[in-house]
C-alpha cells in the first residue's frame, strides 16, 4: 500500500524552521498504514528536512551554523542567472532535503526528543513538500 | 512484509564510531526478508549513521573534520538549557542520522568497501537505534 | 514488488556531476512499478548522490564549496595507507551517498527544478551505483 500527500509551505521569514511532526502523524493516520516508511521530501531545492530536538537554542545554533558555512551575502556563481539565493542551495546540500520516518503500530517510531522540521532557507513564497508512505 | 528491531548502544568514548555491518546483516537474516530496504536510524539526536570504509585513518579524519566544523568546546545557545552537547547536534546535522541499506537475495547489497557505522557524538550513555526492514 | 539495477560510471574528470535524472526515469519505466520508492545509492565511498537544480552556476558553487571544506591537497590520515583521496571521503560525508526518489503514477514525483546528480569526487575509474525500487 502507498499513500501520497503534498503540502505547501509559505514561511513568514526568509529562513525558518517549521515543526511538522504533528502534520506527519496526521498523514500517517489518514493513510491507515500501520507498518512502513514515510518519506518526507522537499520538492524545492532551497529547503531541507531535519529531525532534531524542538529546542529554541538548537534551532538557532543550526541556522547560524549553516549561515556561517554558506553565508547569504556572498557572490555565488549562481547569481549570474539573476538569482540571489545561492546560499540556500548550499544549505540544502548540508542539511539534506529528505528523511525517512519509520511507522510502527500506526505511530511515527521516534526517540524521546525526535521532532521533524521543514527547514526553509529561501522562504516567503509557496514551496511544496511530498509525504509518501509505503507499507501495510 | 516489515521487520523492526531496536538496539541500544553505550559507547566507551564520548565520540566513537561503531561498526554495525555484521549486526545489520544478522537482522536481515532474522527477518527472512530477501528483497527490500533496511532503514538504520539513530533515535537520539546527537548521533549519526554513516556508510564508509572501515579504515582507521578515514574514521579519524571524519571525526576530526566534524570537530573542526562543530567544535565541542564552543558556547552554543543550546547550553542555556544546562546542556553541554550543542556540538553533537550540529555533527548530527552534517552526517545525517540515517541510511537506507538495499537488501538483495537476502544480503546487504554493498560495494566492496561499504561498511555501516553508528557514529556517536555524545556517548557514554544508553542510546537507541531503530532497524526497520520493508520488503518481500 | 522490487526491481534492482546497477550502473557503472567512469567520469572524464576527477570531480564531476553527472545528470542521471533521465536514467532514473528509464529504470522506473523498465520496472513497471507505478507507486513506490527508488533508492539511488553510490556503492563506492568517494561519491555522492544529490538532488538539486541543473544550473551550471549551482553545480560549480557546490563543488567549490565542498572543495573549500574538504580540500583535495591536504594531508589526511587516510593517506598513510598510500591512498591520496582522503578529501573525497569527507565530501561524501557532507553530500550523503544516497537519495530516495518518490514514484507516483509511474513517474519520478519531482518539483519543478529537481534533478538527480551522481556526484563524483574521485573519478576517472569505474564506480557503481545501485538503483533499487520497491512498490506496486
Amino acid at each position: 500500500m502507498t499513500y501520497t500527500k503534498y503540502l505547501t509551505f509559505c514561511t513568514k521569514e526568509k529562513k525558518q524552521f517549521v515543526n511538522i511532526t504533528r502534520t506527519c502523524q496526521e498523514i500517517v493516520d489518514e493513510s491507515g498504514i500501520r507498518e512502513g516508511f514515510m518519506l518526507v521530501s522537499a520538492m524545492h531545492i532551497t529547503a531541507g528536512i531535519w529531525v532534531n530536538d524542538n529546542e529554541y537554542g538548537i534551532l538557532n545554533d543550526a541556522m547560524e551554523f549553516l549561515e556561517e558555512l554558506a553565508p547569504t551575502n556572498k557572490d555565488y556563481r549562481h547569481h549570474n542567472t539573476g538569482e540571489v539565493n545561492g546560499h540556500a542551495h548550499l544549505k540544502n546540500l548540508l542539511m539534506h532535503h529528505q528523511v525517512i520516518l519509520p511507522i510502527t503500530k500506526g505511530q511515527l517510531d521516534f526517540g524521546p526528543w525526535q521532532t521533524v522540521f521543514y527547514a526553509e532557507f529561501d522562504g516567503q513564497r509557496n514551496k511544496r513538500v511530498i509525504f509518501k508512505i509505503i507499507g501495510e
